[in-house]
């Protein structure tokens, strides 16, 4: 690949070296977590294809399409309407790193008490090494931590950044602020783009973003059965694609990948025997690369059956209703959808808990694994709580703090194994 | 002062022989710090005797208050109009702590990159040592970062907690948040207190809250003199103890002490040679008995002319107008005034460079300290902006990351001695 997209990447101001050096490093991980899965499905193709050319061919269409015109705009989290972006004529990436990427130069500008994830765009950014920030138009946070707010400020000085206010709590005060928002955004995404966003526009996006979630809905509905006819890391980094790729392609391959799931069900073929434990995640997301957890969850013998997470169902649980005709219509019914999301940013954030449990027993999950990134506070606060209802139902949790190294690979595998053996 | 309150501890449910303890130890902590400082202000007696009686007769005050129905209503923040509280008739006692005490406890509930301010609470909580704590009605929190919104939901299962929102942003649609977030804690408060609160007693606790103020801002203002008259941990107790002690009581008490200031600067008398490097601190707030940057500065020999902070100017840099006549008048004026503070919290927080600037040019510092507990994201990312804010006025800033813990007093008081000896 390096060859190919080397023009393209300096154009971009990427560190070719050190870039070259990444890509390397990021194949032969996802050789080593991915490729050597036996029983994968034909689907997979698909996922490996993205992987592969997810800074080369992906790139190529970004700049393919601003050359047409269109804008691409960059995001780090699922409260941004990705419909309103679409239906202006643009592009919408996520920015969420999972690599421990330019953390030194992260680390000057930021205390080192910082989460992985942040640190991980952070150091992506002043290190020249991700071809999608680079390729961005525009830059969307929000504040949904600390930590990124905070952390957007001083990325403001280095990229065009504009950030949305989410609420702290959900009463109606809250829903007209992050309705007003959500207008805000729209007005914005107009005046980049050139493009008025008609009813007509939006209708047709927030149709084609559902449908991108109805694929997910059926996959994690299939991946339910006895064996379990999928791996939980490839499900992941199905989710995880599907904050790169053309929404429609993605769309059409996650369906043919659920067409082959569905024979493969009738053969009563799995990935696991079918008496593997089954096990769910819950907590932080997981960006690309970080696949640190799945992996070592499944070589412990266990299969995930479920992501209770933004790059999972917290993404995918909830369509926007398809029956508005206004634009203020179509708006409310936008902004009420991203407003059930059950962030840990919001207190209290009872959903959150009620959609764990139901999540575990429509699952029938063995047990739940609770990821929280190191100083990640609300998600690790909010542990406790959800630790304490599943207890109450008699699902067994491990609770889990990690960042992205690998200092901690030993403990994690050995705290994983235990966790499997006793509820095996 | 163990047997003369005894009775009344055990009827709070305190954990009489830890409660013992802890007093003990503050009181040797508070010789050491406070009570052997040479040329101390004959108005320290004030403080000497608030803080000896601090969990005595202060408490014996609030009982007997509330055996005459006014109700008693703990804070943790200075976004909590205590106007409110004051014309409801009751009293409103500052629950921030400052001592790693039940810490153990709290890391049960809580996880353990929590900042040292959360965990001290929740600790002086569990462990039943905070008698403040236990004659409180309610408890008010609010959402200004993830740690303490987060800590509420655990803490309300130990008290009656209360949560504000504060908004993240300043814009309009923040501003009328954040005024249905006042309304709304006056009727609460109306609700608790079975009390009217009318605009005649809106008015007179606008003018208390203000006078007391206005008594910290003389103080402050007196103090900028060279040589300056009165030590910066003294002034940090005046600010901490602003949070226990009766208003009324505390604005005549500290009108005394700058009386008494006056004098000494007219004889051009200080607690520090003329020439001592004069700096001041910004950042986290320093609750009660977090003495420890102070003391490790002034041991120095240079000495702190400001607290950029909660407990500090913070909380007493604006006052509420007072030219408010109606009720939604009054009550706009203090939304105004309340909406003003520049708590790292928000985004962007620009007012807040400026007022460090202004402050550090006003107070003629040689430098300044920003201080951020350790975990605490928005401050500890904010450090970063002041930095540079006070590099291009050539004001040189150390800045420190610390905890409730003294496994770092060597380092930083290393820290602290070069840095003194750099600007001197």
């Amino acid at each position: 690949m390096t060859q190919k997209y080397e023009g393209m990447w300096e154009e971009l101001g990427l560190d070719i070296p050190a870039h070259e050096a990444l890509l390397k490093v990021l194949g032969q991980f996802y050789g080593d977590i991915y490729l050597s899965q036996e029983g994968r499905l034909k689907g997979a193709e698909y996922l490996d294809f993205v992987l592969s050319e997810v800074h080369g061919l992906r790139i190529q269409e970004l700049l393919e399409a601003k050359s047409r015109g269109q804008k691409v705009v960059g995001t780090f989290c699922i409260f941004v309407p990705e419909e309103i972006i679409l239906a202006a004529g643009g592009i919408c990436v996520g920015l969420c790193a999972g690599a421990e990427i330019g953390f030194d130069k992260a680390e000057a500008v930021l205390p080192r008490t910082t989460c992985a994830l942040i640190k991980s765009f952070m150091g992506f950014k002043l290190a020249r090494l991700c071809p999608f920030f680079e390729s961005c138009d525009l830059v969307v946070g929000e504040t949904t931590c600390d930590g990124k707010k905070k952390a957007y400020e001083v990325l403001a000085e280095h990229a065009p950044v504009y950030v949305m206010e989410v609420p702290q709590m959900k009463e109606a005060r809250d829903r007209a602020l992050w309705r007003d928002e959500v207008v805000r955004f729209k007005d914005r995404i107009e005046e980049l783009s050139g493009v008025t966003v008609t009813a007509e526009r939006l209708s047709v996006a927030i149709r084609q973003v559902n449908d991108r979630r109805r694929a997910l809905q059926r996959l994690n509905t299939l991946r339910k059965s006895v064996p379990v006819p999928i791996s939980g890391r490839d499900v992941l980094l199905v989710n995880q694609i599907a904050f790169y790729d053309d929404p429609g392609r993605f769309t059409q391959k996650i369906g043919e990948l659920c067409d082959e799931l569905e024979s493969r069900i009738a053969r009563a073929e799995g990935i696991a025997p079918a008496g593997a434990p089954r096990l769910m995640l819950s907590g932080c997301p997981m960006a690309v690369p970080n696949w640190k957890i799945p992996y070592v969850v499944e070589s412990a013998g266990a299969v995930l059956v479920g992501e209770e997470s933004c790059i999972g169902t917290r993404s995918t649980r909830e369509l926007v209703a398809e029956d508005g005709t206004t634009m203020d219509g179509m708006i409310d019914r936008l902004v009420d959808r991203y407003f059930r999301i059950d962030c840990a940013c919001f207190t209290p954030n009872t959903e959150r808990l009620q959609h764990i449990v139901e999540m575990a027993k429509d699952l029938q999950v063995d047990g739940v694994i609770h990821y929280a990134l190191q100083f990640c506070t609300p998600y690790a606060m909010e542990a406790f709580k959800v630790e304490k209802a599943l207890e109450k139902e008699g699902i067994p949790m491990l609770r889990i703090e990690t960042d992205y190294g690998n200092e901690d690979a030993q403990i994690l595998k050995n705290r994983v194994e235990a966790f499997v053996e006793m509820i095996g």
